[in-house]
């Protein structure tokens, strides 16, 4: 069976023919035109519609069309309810598509969703019935399923799980509450931490490089790799915030997978080994229960366009 | 149709004979042998068919026979893990019990999972597909429903939300971990609370009448309701810990409801406006959404017996 999947971004919109096993057989992509809503729907049915015709495939031979988009998503009415990067406003997503393609089977969920989806049934957690992943990037994003099926809450507004508070009037979280997981581990609160020790230290190497590089992503982890001691206590700590986080969804799922997505999981091991003992240590109940895994996704940049595939799988 | 229910506790073992509707027709209880796990066993078939037999029902009129027991439950295998009150150690209870019996369908999960689902199927969440409740007692137990059906994790070892960390470093949880959300919001906690707030005010209401009545659950509500300022901070503190608790649930389910069990949601409209409020303000997107109702518990002592009648439905 084929399927297609979206993934839609700010600055490109992803189309793939997925396979079964998860496999994408052709792929193309068109630039975002984020200001012009109307615009953005039909750059969409167009991708359907070329890709289709580019690889010789009819509409009636695919299953159907699964859609990634950022924002808040209301899964089964098929609609964008808000994205501040793409001026979607309730705009009904699915049913302006099935009017412009005539495809019938056409389903959206938030990206973060979509991306725990594919990683669980064909990426870092295949095999798994149960599996949270967390996307450590501008935000925390989560993505949980239960069962085999995406967990969304009533008018799909849950899975907000970086909105969680971990410390009682901890710093100003984006969403303007205090505490919460998310200003603690997603990548933009680790640049801050980051921030905070090169003032604090600014004769350690983090310092130096930073004067030189700018504060990056990749720049607390090379210097740790270097032998900064600066560095290497910047990321222990910052594991923590992310172990802490996992462990809480731990003790809420018991997942059989921990995913860790997001630029960060690019570090690998480096991390990962870290996060394992820390959840292994940590988790209720661990001397009864089978270990919870903790890994790194491994789709990487098909992850929209596969989890968004197995919307209509 | 009929069903059995059967809650057993360190005290005593409750059975009853449910309908569709969650009434209960019947009702028979023993004392609880806590220490003889092949006594508990047999005592509980002997309850079972009693209750069967002085109400002339055979057992083929039941469609089957649910059970709620406290600790560490695998609902799939029918096995009682470990459990401190009652000297249950990997104890194979429904097949012990389907041997006894000859009643083939018989299932059993955990006690905060049975009176979640009682309360959601027929008590103060009636007609929501999804809510979590917390039990507010000497831990905090969790019970969570989605899409209808109880959310147990791999190998039944989830749900053990009283064990999320909502404050780095905080106080050190019954668990032996630090800042977790059982160590702010059980009535144990509040009861630590209400002590170190008695040695600050030495000529509080509250401190007075806890050296005659001694420090027990209702104290704090009733120094409050009585106008003791002193008081009515601890209560203030206390539910804003609860509401942070709530709120991380609601942001990762976003249920239709929230239910408060324990001898503290008798208190009623006392915490539950506030607990709402607190909600209603701290959700995250609950300016796109639908409202996420705070409920007291209706079901009381009935709940485990109805909740556990629940897995057979």
């Amino acid at each position: 069976m084929k399927y297609i999947g979206i993934d839609i971004g700010g600055m490109s919109i992803k189309a793939g023919i997925v396979l079964d096993n998860g496999e994408i057989i052709a792929k193309k992509t068109v630039v975002t035109d984020a200001k012009n809503e109307q615009k953005t729907v039909s750059d969409i049915a167009c991708l359907i519609k070329s890709i289709l015709e580019e690889n010789n495939i009819s509409k009636d031979d695919i299953v159907g069309v699964g859609i990634g988009s950022p924002g808040s998503v209301y899964d089964e009415k098929g609609i964008i309810r808000y994205s501040c990067n793409l001026n979607f406003k309730n705009t009904p997503l699915v049913k302006l598509l099935k009017d412009a393609t005539g495809i019938d089977n056409i389903k959206v969920s938030n990206d973060a969703n979509c991306a725990a989806l594919g990683e669980t049934l064909f990426g870092a957690g295949k095999g798994a019935k149960n599996s949270v992943m967390l996307t450590l990037g501008t935000g925390v994003g989560t993505g949980i399923i239960v069962d085999g099926k995406l967990l969304t809450g009533n008018h799909s507004a849950g899975a907000e799980g970086g909105h969680i508070t971990i410390n009682l009037g901890g710093p100003v979280c984006g969403c303007g509450k205090k505490g919460h997981l998310e200003a603690y581990a997603s990548a933009t609160a680790l640049m801050e931490q980051v921030k905070v020790a090169i003032a604090k230290h600014p004769d350690s190497l983090l310092s130096k490089r930073a004067a030189e590089e700018g504060v990056h992503g990749k720049l607390v982890f090379d210097c740790k790799d270097a032998g900064d001691k600066v560095a290497e206590a910047v990321v222990k700590r910052y594991l923590k915030y992310v172990g802490i986080g996992l462990v809480n969804y731990a003790n809420i799922f018991y997942p059989e997978v921990l995913i860790i997505g997001g630029g960060i999981s690019n570090q690998g091991d480096n991390i990962i080994k870290p996060l394992q003992r820390y959840v292994s240590r940590n988790v209720y109940g661990a001397e009864y229960n089978p270990k919870i895994k903790v890994v790194a996704a491994t789709l990487k940049n098909d992850a929209g366009i596969v989890g968004a595939a197995c919307l209509v799988m």
